[in-house]
């Protein structure tokens, strides 16, 4: 079913019963193509600040613990955006990358996109703590978790 | 000058000096369409999450103390991300609506984009306080320095 048919219902529902705020996260999108506009522009802002943390772990770039923090700080947050962007109804309504599977197995994509999250939480208590190896460690375990969706859950081609 | 062509100047200055942090921001951007899609995505999630504030502050959703804060926490984070990806040569490389004014009144667009910081940052603060009121003013401010920007600086039509 799509966001755009279901909004009007479930908003009178919301109405009804006071509870807007326990709406599906979906729901929170007027159309299908903003869900996915924002969940696109959340990986576009978590690739560049991860990126920029993990060119200071590989060495590409000088260590800056200020700037890793900053970075890691920043991740933290968008990380736990795009989740909330991937209801029913959002495969379709703008070109994107999505794999059905996130759909069929919606539980073992939610536990794909918290252990993202949980990774980035550590990634950025590390860069809070300063200490390089603990980073290098961390930013190691965040680029598994995008790995893993982007393996099971993103289409090499745009739909 | 295309941030495409000064980028490894720019880096072998920048590794020679030892002062890769104190680089212009815009140079954090490999291509400038990088830097076109980063300011791009961090508008997306702003213009979300301002506007769930705003249809609380103008009635047209039941006001949610807790889930106003949470937009605006995040809002006031990403409202500073913008402004560092406007650096010189970011005006072409992709589909984009600034305005040439963004680099010929630079010093009155980083007044502007600072403006807005500060007015996002007076909404965060009124949300943690939760009194609609002071939501609802905060809202004004915030949309004020939304419209003065997009007046000014954004063209109606992607060159």
């Amino acid at each position: 079913m799509m966001i755009k048919k279901m909004k009007p219902s479930l908003i009178a529902l919301g109405a009804v019963l006071g509870l807007c705020a326990a709406l599906p996260a979906s729901a929170q999108f007027q159309k299908a193509e903003d869900a996915i506009k924002y969940r696109q522009s959340s990986f576009t802002l978590m690739g560049t600040h991860f990126s920029r943390i993990a060119a200071m772990a590989q060495g590409k770039v000088a260590f800056d613990a200020k700037a890793a923090a900053e970075n890691a700080d920043i991740l933290n947050t968008i990380a736990k955006l795009p989740y909330s962007a991937f209801g029913e109804g959002t495969d379709k309504g703008a070109p994107n990358r999505a794999k059905p599977e996130i759909w069929k197995e919606s539980a073992k994509f939610k536990e794909a996109a918290d252990k993202m999250v949980a990774e980035v939480g550590k990634l950025d208590a590390a860069a809070r703590g300063g200490n390089l190896d603990q980073i290098k460690a961390a930013v190691g375990g965040v680029g598994q978790s995008c790995k893993a969706c982007h393996d099971n859950y993103r289409a090499k081609e745009t739909n």
